[in-house]
């Protein structure tokens, strides 16, 4: 049997379509608004952006999914004028982070998770895209490194792949950032580029795994002349690599024991420069990276940990703060660290509170209701919660990102495992900060994720209840519906960027939704 | 970032398609065996059963998935007689709940789970069928439970529904067995029946829910007569109640408010029959139940609560135990619930160690290795561990199932949160105890977690890794392909019930699996 602290059964009203994110301004009417698909006219005062244009095309099946349109097709069609919407986001930086190393994840499956992305209006696709475990990524300049690093020569993301997902990001508002990691992490460079990697030793052994610890053959050797003309070249190869974020967390463990107790020529250089420590010999390696996106021209984000080691870091340098004491008493907490780098100068990203691959179960209890855990932990991050710096230091939290580390996760699981948590933190995002009672936003949270059903998310459930006649697994599911999913791998056509303000337009009535975008931002009716 | 206890990053290499569940005796040559798809004849030696005819038919296409063919297509055959199976299951009950009244599970996403549970060879659906949350099991006598109980009209389970179900089992071996819970978690019988049931109180008013412990109107009056006709029919009603568990466990918080502190009819029976506790209440429920399935003549499973509160239960009453101390301080460990209940002469089923929806994220190291942590936990679980009672007590030691509480779980996530977690209890229940070595076993998993993927199951990753140009996402997916995938309802023909020990051939070769079934066991060949 199962004890199990209850729901309120039936469940609080939840606003008709709520829309997700909560916008800025809206003032909502008890009338209902019903529209017969052929008089919904979506307009838009920009005519020269292809993103606008095409978005309009994509939409109409989006609000009216094909075997789901009698749901709308209602004959009386009211136009109430005191229905409004204003919006903008919070937060210009809302990502998603999703790993591709540890597991595979076809196009096809990318693309559908862009998709729901744009739904919550995230903006930032940061693609952790090599790892230890295999090197997806077919680099033109060096094809052995995917040869022998990707699983097998249908687990690659070829040049064509990686333009098909910037461009099917892009036209829905989405930025692509490629994460290249280094100096550790780079197992499955070893096959193409033996020369570039040290062994890790342990017990004055050579190429020794500790299992919960070190792999046995992780590292760049940061004394190999190679391993930075082979990252200037990679990192000047492709367009992907418009913004990326070279530097990764070292296995310290492994470094030391490269540096202090086993590599003779290591030991022997750290003496001979007067480099006492593996920080040393990290923060060596950092400013030898950082110089070469000096050289061309992109911006670098760094995981915190060079900034803990104290690297000089380039002016408008990204730093994503993953740390914090709940993880590990050795660390500080995030807002802690935000304020920190804020403070000096320093543009930030959050993701500590956001490891959305770190599942768990459970509820929690208030006086009135019981919430999913999983829910509340994400909804409840507030970034500038206790932010003692100036107001210019809080223009430097740019936002943050949900990061699905990939251990677990394939296609069988990606898209119910992060949907909707993710949306969790996408209003967290978006909305103003005082869109925060999250026994509200659980309600409206259910029904975005019923409309996520309804375009073929498989989005789990975070309540007791139900949707409608096109749950998965039910005659209207969409969740396998042609229109909602995409053909491994085939390419869509390039073309250039002017993303800007627009307004939708729906029917003869007076109703603009107006929003202000400020870079790569993107407006879904909540329908 | 993210820290991560590493695994063996090639991992060890595994017996190609390993048999899972592993076999009584098995043994391997070191040649591979090559096979033309049309070369393939299965036979087998009982000519009179549907269950083998029909799965021969049914497991040319599983052997060879339409897209998947040319894998096996290899122009050479190598018979090698050198290679032998006998098998035989070790526990007769091996078996999966799932709960349809959390969220509503579609008939199509039932019959795709009862496929995974033949390839693992899992012969029991425990059908946890109704529930506070919802009522979708159309009943004949009381249609008016799920018109007034179900989520939606859509959201039901008509006799067509069920029969389509209970014949989709049988002819894949596995039993049904519906659970109607009562006296408590009966919310969703309130609009059908109010006379039924009692109001939970709460400071001196009715109808009070406390969240976290109880809703508001949840539990059966037991001095009602009309429980007991109601029951007794709708137990005689309909072909599914040949094996059945009337008895939940009680919200004992709610029946001492009713019983005690508030409803003056309950308090005033109890003074007037000597009952001064809500355990005499509970008791004097249960035994008027199981009266009725004396009357019936079906075989009751029960909750192991009413044997906590010291029932006396009829002879062959089967006690699913499902505390344990690790949940609860209050309770013993399940395996002293084992030794105890089976001394005293009851048969036994185990579900505590197994309760799936719990998930938890994480690793469990050892010096050569990293496992999945649900995967070792689930594994390591030895039911006979401890047992101090007689041969005779053993045997009544049934076996267990693993259980799927759906308050997060509906279509959009059930294969792939319970594959193949539900594989290692599979092989517990299944193999000899001696199969208990999880860093071997882990192995063998993740290659038939990849079988399950060719056969269209969304099975989850446990280890880093790949399985093949067939993964979720990629062009030759087999998940949403239609040979493994039920249109939503629509029944199959019923026909009778003879299963017996059969056998496969395969091609002109002398190779013969031949296996001892002793009830519904099915065997699946581990290609």
């Amino acid at each position: 049997m199962f004890i199990e602290a209850k729901y309120p059964l039936e469940g609080k009203p939840s606003p008709p379509n709520a829309v997700w994110p909560h916008p800025q301004q809206i003032t909502i009417s008890n009338d209902v608004l019903y529209i017969r698909p052929h008089d919904l006219k979506i307009d838009s005062n920009i005519r020269s952006c292809d993103i606008i244009a095409k978005a309009i095309q994509r939409y109409e099946p989006i609000f009216f999914p094909p075997k789901l349109a009698m749901i709308y097709h209602r004959p009386v069609v009211v136009i109430n004028d005191s229905v409004t919407l204003v919006d903008s986001p919070r937060f210009q930086h809302r990502g998603v982070m999703l790993d591709t190393a540890r597991h595979f994840l076809p196009v096809s499956i990318i693309k559908k998770n862009l998709d729901v992305m744009s739904y919550n209006k995230l903006n930032v696709f940061h693609w952790h895209i090599v790892d230890d475990q295999s090197f997806p990524f077919q680099s033109t300049t060096f094809p052995n490194l995917s040869r022998t690093g990707a699983f097998t020569p249908d687990h690659v993301y070829t040049p064509a792949d990686v333009s098909d997902v910037i461009e099917h990001a892009r036209l829905r508002g989405i930025r692509v950032i490629p994460d290249i990691d280094t100096p550790g992490h780079t197992y499955s460079w070893r096959k193409a580029m033996p020369e570039l990697i040290t062994v890790c030793w342990a017990n004055g052994k050579p190429n020794q795994a500790i299992y919960g610890v070190q792999g046995e053959m992780e590292m760049f050797n940061p004394l190999k002349p190679r391993v930075y003309s082979t990252m200037d070249a990679l990192l000047r190869e492709n367009s992907i690599f418009s913004n990326f974020r070279p530097i990764a967390k070292v296995w310290t463990k492994c470094m030391i024991n490269v540096a202090r107790l086993s590599n003779p020529a290591i030991t022997q250089w750290m003496i001979d420069n007067n480099i006492n420590s593996s920080v040393g010999l990290h923060t060596f390696y950092a400013n030898r990276i950082l110089n070469i996106t000096r050289n061309i021209d992109v911006t670098p984000i760094v995981w915190q940990d060079v900034w803990d080691e104290k690297v000089e870091l380039p002016p408008g340098t990204i730093i994503q703060v993953w740390k914090d004491s709940s993880d590990n008493s050795a660390f500080g907490s995030w807002a802690a660290y935000l304020n920190q780098a804020a403070n000096e100068g320093y543009n930030v990203i959050l993701s500590s509170p956001w490891y959305v691959n770190y599942i768990s179960y459970g509820k929690y209890n208030t006086n009135t209701s019981v919430m999913n855990l999983e829910f509340f932990k994400y909804y409840e991050v507030e970034p500038l919660r206790g932010f003692t710096g100036s107001d210019e230091a809080k223009k430097r939290i740019l936002g943050g990102e949900a990061c699905l580390w990939a251990e677990f996760v394939d296609g069988t699981n990606l898209l119910a495992r992060l949907w909707p948590k993710a949306s969790a933190v996408a209003e967290r995002l978006w909305s103003a900060a005082s869109v925060n009672n999250s026994e509200d936003a659980q309600f409206r949270l259910d029904v975005h994720r019923c409309r996520l059903l309804r375009r073929g998310i498989p989005a789990q459930p975070i309540l007791n209840g139900y949707c409608g006649n096109y749950e998965v697994g039910m005659a209207r599911s969409m969740v396998n519906d042609p229109a909602f999913n995409y053909e491994d791998g085939s390419p869509t056509e390039s073309t250039t960027i002017d993303p800007s303000a627009f307004a939708l337009r729906i029917g003869n009535s007076k109703i603009y939704y107006v929003l202000y975008i400020n870079s790569f931002i993107f407006f879904v009716l909540g329908l």
